[in-house]
């Protein structure tokens, strides 16, 4: 640090609604990462900052100081366009682990670092982990040698990548400030920068299952995210995306990885193929595989139909350790010990189904965790029957849940009763993508 | 603590704006005092609590809650009304040096706990100790004795009052939360509540030498600590005073008790004895000693023409250990190695002082600290020669500087010039006291 300054009198600007210059915010994130700037400090800072907002410029030097605060990796040896996807995380949204194989066999490298789950939503590594054997603990080195053998990697973050983001992150957990657009976004960012991407991909949710719940502030999250990513030189396309249902019919880890593996024979939901034909066609078009975003849908969905998306997949699983028996054969994956049906009681249609409550239900059963030293239990989870607008009878399964600690299924079925709402019209449907972000800025959604 | 509380719980619903109950309040504070609850979330809960604010309720319970983190000194020994005064804090503010004798003198009995000084003000404990052999540290037993005997006790917090507000303090300090109505109003109530009086009187400060620059900030402040007497059973009274200048013409340790002791003769200057009687007044009226405050103003001279509010001081300062030589003859005490004059530059008036320059340079002259660790110099300081108003020629004293470090006189002089405005037309005059509220609320101030 070349200059002194003053930390409270830093807090005390963000606490009057100035803005920081970018040496104090880089003073700021140093001295954190280092131990020289308390806790104390550091949360009042964040406090002020989650009240008072940071502008563009702001937002762009607090991820950049937390990308410096740990090693970009140089993925330079790798040849073409290295390009990731990030969701800002829903229920029953796994489609990294779709997307990820398509755009590796399309020729498109995917360095992908991913997190756990986190409150109602499941995580992309817990959900690596239900595969026998998935190894996804790995150092530099191994992540360099896996990314240029298969042109995919799907590890944790290591303790190289932004580590001012893993103690800040920490910091908001326990102080009340993890909503706010900017901080989100500089943790999002400063990680995915690191990563040695070329291009990004965003999935910003909003609804029941989303961390925001209005599409507005989903739309405030995609446009940061965006600016930050043009920020660094880095083409970034953010899809703003609804999760007013669970994606696809399952929930939870193991129950979710079975519903990737049908996606990738062509055979998955409908919600689920769409969007991640949509997301993997941007990051083949930005991975300079394809001349349009169409173009890359239609490359996307000609490597799941000559099976060399799930070959990708197959080689992946293997390279890291995971069994691939149980993928090639999911019926064989050992069941949960105990299942419960929720049914209709009454003739109608599915109106709404609160997604956050079914992420509730779904952790309550084991797919999640209360404290962050919890195991999670694969099986456990939700399979839905129904989805938004479809007809169902009284008396018809609406989900069925599964776990391994009956004494649990009390609580369970009594949030899913209220989770469900079924009504005498069809609801209106609801587009699943309503805008797209990019350096031309924000518009409606439409291929 | 009877509920277990979600402390990240309480800390989102300051943040987004709502109330609190009064036992989650307490569970903030009890948890900080024991160290359950750590210093970053307090810091994060402090930042949320300046920017959205307490409500009245809140603040009380917040003050409710400091003061019984300590204990109530029991005064009901000593009979009759005990009143005692506070002040926010001024430059060149030495009154409770004047009055408190004054009051004790006139049969109501003074139990008076102060502070030290802080940023560009002094305190009254510092002034007290540049008498030599003057003890400000005493433990509960000699406080009683003390004020049992005289009527009169002067002192500093010891460490049975009020901790919560003391650790809450020193965090506020290092967190840029300190200028908070509702957390200045708890701090101020809790430790004033926990003395032992039954009515208080609050002189309420704005200006440049003051901590509120705004005149509206203060009568906010004085509402909210009226308030809050009133809630706790407590007659109180609140004047908002002008402090665009320095009080009298003394700023700096000894030099401000030197002021003092003239103002006991009588012959203090005119803003000194004129704010001294009126909070003296007040004091007298409130102690049950006279039938209104006027009639209390007349008591309160009449103390100090007869002599008796001078043999208070002179009794208290004897009984605290103190050199009853140097009062009676403040000519004797040692000087300060070096002193500079300032003189006007040109014929005019004097139209401005900047109260919180001077005491800035006054700090930097040595009366003051830069550090909660250093000592200060008690015959440091600046004595105006001319006050607002005041006409000016060309080649005249305008203030004189003292100091034992002849190494910061060019700084005290640079800042002390810009200091002082002058001008050719006379400013118009501002009245000394604006304001004052009590149980009835706040109205402009007449006698």
């Amino acid at each position: 640090m070349s200059k002194k300054y003053n930390i409270v009198s830093i807090i005390r600007k963000k606490r009057d609604g100035e803005s920081l210059s970018s040496s104090e915010i880089d003073y700021l994130i140093k001295g954190y990462t280092s131990g020289e700037l308390p806790d104390y400090q550091m949360s009042a800072f964040t406090m002020a900052a989650y009240l008072n907002g940071l502008n563009k410029e702001e937002s762009a030097q607090l991820t950049r100081s937390m990308l410096h605060s740990g090693i970009i990796v140089d993925l330079s040896m790798i040849p073409g366009k290295k390009v990731d996807k990030h969701s800002t995380g829903g229920v029953g949204d796994k489609l990294s682990l779709i997307l990820a194989p398509i755009v590796a066999s399309a020729g498109v490298p995917v360095p992908m670092i991913s997190g756990r789950g986190l409150g109602h939503t499941g995580g992309t590594l817990d959900k690596l982990e239900s595969i026998p054997g998935f190894q996804v603990d790995v150092d530099l080195e191994r992540y360099k040698e896996i990314i240029d053998k298969h042109r995919l990697v799907l590890v944790g973050q290591t303790k190289e990548i932004a580590p001012a983001d893993k103690k800040l992150y920490a910091l908001r957990d326990v102080t009340a400030t993890v909503e706010s657009i900017p901080l989100i976004a500089g943790s999002i960012m400063s990680k995915k920068l690191a990563e040695g991407i070329d291009a990004l991909v965003l999935d910003v949710k909003y609804g029941s299952g989303a961390f925001m719940k209005k599409q507005e502030d989903a739309m405030e999250l995609g446009k940061t995210l965006v600016d930050i990513g043009l920020e660094f030189g880095k083409e970034t396309v953010a899809y703003i995306t609804n999760m007013n249902q669970p994606l696809g019919y399952s929930v939870g880890n193991w129950l979710e990885v079975e519903e990737c593996i049908h996606a990738l024979h062509g055979e998955g939901p409908e919600d689920i193929l769409e969007l991640s034909h949509l997301l993997s066609g941007t990051m083949i078009y930005l991975g300079g595989r394809a001349e349009s975003v169409n173009e890359g849908i239609s490359i996307s969905k000609m490597q799941v139909q000559n099976g060399e998306a799930f070959q990708k997949w197959l080689d992946i699983v293997d390279e890291q350790g995971g069994d691939i028996s149980v993928i090639r054969d999911p019926d064989s994956y050992v069941k949960a010990k105990f299942e419960f049906e929720l049914k209709s009681p009454e003739d109608g249609y599915i109106n709404e189904i609160d997604s956050f409550q079914i992420g509730m239900a779904s952790l309550e059963l084991g797919a999640g965790r209360k404290k962050k030293e919890d195991a999670v239990d694969p099986v456990a989870g939700i399979r839905l029957g129904k989805k938004l607008g479809d007809k169902v009878k009284k008396g018809e399964t609406i989900l069925t849940g599964y776990t391994n600690k009956p004494s649990v299924m009390e609580t369970a079925v009594e949030i899913l009763t209220k989770a469900v709402v079924i009504t005498e019209t069809k609801p209106k449907e609801e587009d699943l993508v309503s805008h797209v972000i990019d350096k031309d800025g924000i518009r409606a959604f439409e291929l």
